[in-house]
């Protein structure tokens, strides 16, 4: 089905049914929040009744979404939904606890770009192409003709933003930019965005930063860069899971360096190992190959302790698969 | 002089004349050799003579720049020109020793955005609106109907792209994303320019950043925070100055803080403190009452040491200047 077909499909399912519950994945990121509250303003500008619904209370720094008011938290509904809105999940494993909340027979509008996402809607609107969920509610509200304000305009910037890594990752294309460029002119301030959801690190972050750099390490050519986070480090900075994902550039950046890693001991003595490359090696297939996952420059897989043999493991792992 | 008539001045001044002098202010930066290189393409399309000059080696992170190697250091170059293009300078001290190759009645293009600039050329296309220098040589381009080639566009994106700290300050506007997009449809990589000009970290800057990380310290309200980087740390590392430049960063990215400051013992044993804030505070006038000057957002000042009188002198005006 082409795109145009894909979108009167899904501007059909809107325009024809009301009461809606949108859902998007666990651990919600920027784009999953931008393009389910771009949406929300979509339906609200239809005169559209809605709910939204995650799973766990969202990140602080996204509270400035305009409507993020309006999400509520899994405990707080009460009642089953026949039509619902999937945004930016490749599969429903993803909605987690939200999955109760549907009725046993519920129409999905699955809105998506993810490689992986297994056409699970009734209507589907999934463009692999997109960088972000969010930039296909922005070409979805462009076909249906709705205008597109400063507080919608909010949302789906803040999802192409953190989507396309701040518009650095290999995903920015023309569309990107010129999308971006179309959000600046209904309003959005650039600098007060990248602020919130790029640039603000928390104390324990900062604290992480300069310990977890007293453990990064090259090998001898150079090529390999790593870091480990200890779980009693976690634990005596108060520092979550979510803290120590970012740690990971910093082995990744190193000047020369194609691939860096995170080792990160977890609360059950399994050690998670986040990969980044720079452009040749797939850590995707590195990672499937210890029973991980992900993309070819940034991938990821849990692997059983003690850290030191993890580490060597992976190590193994990598320096195979290193251009000579 | 409106900007049509100043573009119409800059296109006569190149078609009328032939044998250039390329400078940019010394120190340059990635908009400084970006709009440089991308008028020598211009140049080069146009089937123009020129030569290239900067001070200094260039650093070697703007090496992958196309034409990079037509740069020559001042000491290479042997005689005056009279046809001068100077990019990116706010004025003719930013030339450096490069004001020397200069004939005494030589005709300068002035091609610039910095507020500042005081319209020093025979010819001004000085555009204050602009994001970057890049942006205006790209305007010119397509003013004088010059194709932007994939080399060309390369070096106009990086100047654009430092310029604005990848799309995130103030100055991004819809004009420049939708330059962004033009330069990306030429064939700009994205991800292979961030990389290299914001990404990448040397060895020494990871040092210095966990080095500097100790120092991080919050004032009682959690509104300022500042770091030391001592003499012996960087002689230590072996780090330069620009090394440490990055690091305020740090402080300025605290949640909750206004101000960030970074203090850094020079050879000299002043002190330079380097001002950052994020929406109330103008720290250009907290630095112009030291005697050292910048603008709203990010300014600088040089003090007699030791250390802790600057810091003490500093934080003393920054409390001042918070809002209650
Ligand atoms: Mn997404
Ligand atoms: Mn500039």
């Amino acid at each position: 089905m082409d795109r145009r077909q894909m979108l009167q499909e899904a501007s059909d399912f809107i325009l024809q049914n009301d009461d809606f519950l949108l859902i998007t994945h666990v651990q919600p990121d920027g784009d999953a929040l931008g393009s389910t509250l771009g949406f929300a303003h979509l339906l609200q500008a239809l005169g559209k009744r809605y709910a939204i619904a995650v799973e766990e209370p969202i990140p602080a720094k996204f509270r400035f979404l305009p409507m993020s008011d309006r999400i509520q938290l899994a405990s707080q509904i009460s009642r089953r939904f026949s039509k619902i809105v999937a945004l930016d999940c490749g599969d429903i494993k993803r909605f987690g606890r939200c999955a109760e909340f549907l009725e046993p027979q519920a129409d999905i509008l699955n809105i998506d770009h993810h490689k992986t996402n297994d056409c699970f809607g009734r209507a589907n609107l999934v463009d692999l192409e997109a960088a972000a969920t969010s930039q296909i509610v922005f070409n979805l509200a462009s076909f249906m003709g709705t205008e597109i304000g400063r507080d919608m305009s909010v949302c789906l910037y803040t999802g192409i933003l953190t989507d396309t890594g701040g518009f650095r990752y290999g995903n920015t294309t023309v569309e990107v930019h010129t999308i971006a460029a179309e959000l600046l002119r209904n309003g959005v301030s650039p600098y007060d965005v990248a602020d919130r959801v790029l640039e603000t690190l928390t104390w324990s972050q900062l604290q992480l930063i300069r310990e977890g750099l007293k453990s990064l390490q090259k090998d001898e050519l150079g090529k390999v860069a790593w870091m480990v986070v200890e779980r009693d480090l976690l634990d005596r900075l108060g520092a979550g899971d979510e803290d120590a994902e970012g740690l990971v550039s910093y082995a990744r950046n190193v000047q020369g360096v194609e691939v860096g890693i995170l080792f990160r001991e977890k609360a059950d003595g399994t050690v998670k190992a986040s990969l980044r490359s720079k452009y040749h090696v797939d850590v995707g297939e590195i990672a499937l190959s210890l029973g991980g996952g992900g993309h070819a420059r940034a991938a990821g897989c849990t692997l059983a302790g003690p850290v030191d043999k993890a580490v060597a493991e992976v190590l193994l792992k990598v320096r195979e698969s290193l251009p000579s």
